[in-house]
């Protein structure tokens, strides 16, 4: 398998850009804008799903299913929220075909079936919920609504890259409602952190917990807290985010309770969403020029078994060797593949599986098995060792987990060492234009420098940090004082 | 909890409608024929979905994504596929809203941001997905393709009904390659076996497998197989289809391999599918005029504990003994639920419980306490036993195995006694008006007898079962020969 995979240093996004291809990831399709997500790459998807699902049933919510479309009234209710999305989103105006007089064989939109509202394909659905949750909450008692959705959504993005920025994407996305203001910050602090945990824990990259100034916030939120992510180019990727939406949906869409003492009030509501760019973050933080790096918890295969054999008579003799310890590993819930393909001589085998980011390859010939060991390699360090086949199973379940904390640590000190302090703008361009990464500086505070800033340098403002200390300064840019750093960086 | 619930007998229509919603398992939403499914029966497609995932992976198959839009040309490449679907589809022209001058705070579409090309909403995949296959198959070696994908899809139906009929709804569909005729068919049979195993070992609902007529066969297929329930009210579902394809897509999209001579050929196709129409299937094969009836393998709450109580101190009491069997049970992996509300009395939670379907209701009070004793209803027979607490956790264990059990049994009893042999017309509207359910008859083999039948009764060809046993006869409409009884019924 040639992999001709381009270089990080030679060309970063082009590194991506292929890598998500050739890995069998995902590609683009026919349609603009829109992917195809291959098999390989849904089953990473999958496990992010099936993690993140568990989290949230843990955290007491439940799943349900709105529709995919919503009416052009619905959707304006909420003006901010309309606003921020009206540029980008699709929109259904005709409901049947008919055939095409003057093209033979081909179709044509019925003029006749025009709807009489038109409709958005959903580009987020905050506008249809609320809308339903007006029947469901009358009373103090109907309260706290938990309630999460697994769907696409339609943002008509102009540029589009696999994962990164697609017109249609997957995504979950939380819809609460509660009965105090309290209660609903509580949940959007709550769920930023399981983004936090699960992005740290489960997918080995490590995040700054933070707000978003109010520029950079989710169209009709009053506060969004997220998480961001830093990527080896020196970029930063928002890679989650959660909203607390004050009253303003309740207020939009008529949703009001009766409290304890039968007083009506408005809801109060919160909002959150990962989605397949998580996929982009996995990628971008992990994998090296070789291909792919996947932290075990995440990988379709965890461990594969490459023969390496002259004769017939020595692949059968391997082939039972690679059942029996196949049979070890899978007893300890580890997913195994033995490729004993015939077509593909092992050199291929191996260059492809380090491609496609299999954490731990195993390699047996007839001297292992005269031997009684087995020889280990590990991808994410490329290195090699020679291990007794007695016990190998619980080698194999260790290395597992020291690969997936190796891979955070290793995150996780690039991420700490590409934080950089600055105290004037000089500073402030020389790091974003040199090492890049996140860039802590005093900011003033207005929208305005925020905007020059970025217009001047492309960093936009990632986030205030949630554990930013409380530290006299004067802005990076006008000088005037600011009581706290912020970070900027250059973002996907 | 006033339940309300119009009876089956009284209005079996209404009795579904209210169901549905009184259950809350969906509700219509302010989109024109999209529904919400609600927490609780979106819990029971969870179910549904994770068997039907474990099923499709244990043969093979992959899940993966395709786009939600199909471009107009795209779409129209097969025929036959174009020409069934072009009615119903819904279509985008437009990616952008813009302010609407003459109605402030109102937007419009911005008629400069129309889309060269049209995209329909996919009703169904075959379009889209066999336009990529093209980029994936080149040789022999790169089949059988085995996918699936879980997904929504859009059918602008004018008439709707929540979960039977609805203009979205969720489904999966499997798409599959192969590289000869004999594969392809092998694998369209082998997934409607799967559909029928799940359908009768999971949902316990008995189903007919069978093809499809000519007339009544997926628009771009060659053969189509389904599976046939029958509900309560003696009318058919098809509960689940799977499509042999023929070469019919791979020539409409050019999709071909070199065999092992290294001759071209056209892939061979399959297409199967199952929605979140089961759960009107599930609804009106089990439930009853209390509400509806669970099989414990798709119950969200399989087992509710209710306490039955006067003072503080005795709901002290019950809620120890109801904390011990509570984990007695969930070590057997039963889902239990402790309704512990003080707002609701024991009457109103037991009917609550009922019209869910809860299968097994434990109630206890401070008389079973003092005797070690619990009182154990079931849902479907709505009996009632008095059981010693000691090893209740296996009898209960056993109790749903049972109830799952009976449910299918007695469906299948239902189904058996409403299949009837017919031998000429009169009989065949007898039966069809009178007792309902399959009306088996020798049919002439026409599509114009179907249709005139269909015309004068309302009555379609469900299926040609599988196991239809070769016999003389006389169509019951024309009486020309045939060789072989089919299945006529009134379907949803």
């Amino acid at each position: 398998m040639s992999k001709n995979l381009t270089t990080r240093s030679e060309d970063y996004s082009k590194w991506y850009n292929e890598l998500v291809v050739k890995a069998d990831l995902a590609e683009n399709s026919g349609v603009r804008g829109c992917m195809v997500i291959k098999p390989y790459g849904y089953a990473i998807w999958e496990k992010m799903q099936a993690e993140l699902d568990r989290m949230f049933k843990e955290t007491g919510h439940q799943n349900a299913y709105f529709p995919l479309f919503v009416p052009k009234s619905m959707f304006e209710a909420e003006e901010k929220n309309a606003e921020g999305f009206a540029k980008e989103c699709a929109v259904v105006t005709h409901y049947r075909l008919k055939n095409d007089e003057s093209r033979p064989g081909k179709l044509m939109v019925d003029p006749e079936a025009k709807l009489e509202e038109e409709l958005i394909v959903r580009p987020t659905s905050e506008a249809i919920i609320w809308s339903t949750y007006k029947g469901w909450v009358q009373s103090y008692r109907d309260l706290p609504l938990l309630i999460n959705q697994w769907a696409n959504v339609v943002r008509w993005e102009m540029r589009t890259r696999l994962f990164l920025r697609t017109a249609e994407f997957l995504w979950q996305e939380g819809h609460t409602a509660h009965a105090t203001k309290a209660e609903a910050l509580e949940e959007s602090e709550k769920m930023m952190n399981v983004y936090a945990d699960f992005a740290q824990n489960f997918m080995a990259i490590p995040v700054v917990r933070g707000f978003k100034t109010e520029s950079e916030r989710f169209a009709g939120a009053d506060e969004t807290y997220c998480i961001e992510a830093l990527m080896q180019d020196g970029k930063a990727l928002q890679a989650g985010t959660s909203h607390f939406l004050g009253q303003n949906f309740a207020q939009a869409f008529d949703v009001k309770f009766a409290n304890a003492e039968g007083k009506q009030e408005h809801v109060w509501g919160t909002s959150w969403g990962v989605s397949t760019r998580l996929m982009g973050a996995l990628i971008m933080t992990h994998s090296d020029d070789q291909g792919l790096v996947l932290p075990p918890n995440l990988a379709p295969i965890q461990v594969v078994i490459v023969p390496i054999y002259k004769t017939d008579e020595q692949l059968a003799q391997i082939s039972e060797a690679a059942s029996v310890l196949t049979a070890k590993l899978r007893k300890l819930r580890i997913t195994v593949k033995f490729d004993d393909r015939t077509t593909q001589k092992p050199g291929f085998k191996f260059a492809e599986w380090e491609l496609k980011g299999v954490p731990v390859r195993i390699a047996v010939g007839p001297k292992d098995l005269e031997n009684g060991t087995f020889e280990v390699a590990r991808r994410d360090t490329l290195s090699k060792e020679t291990v007794s086949a007695d016990g190998i199973e619980n080698y194999i379940n260790d290395l597992l987990e020291q690969i997936q904390n190796d891979l955070f640590a290793k995150a996780l000190n690039y991420r700490d060492t590409h934080i950089t302090q600055v105290n004037n703008f000089e500073e402030f361009k020389e790091v974003l234009n040199g090492k890049g990464g996140f860039v802590s500086a005093h900011w003033d505070g207005t929208a305005e420098t925020e905007e020059k800033i970025k217009d001047l340098t492309k960093a936009t403002i990632r986030c205030i940090p949630l554990d930013a200390v409380e530290e006299a300064g004067t802005c990076v840019f006008t000088g005037n004082p600011s009581s706290k750093r912020v970070l900027f960086a250059k973002a996907y």
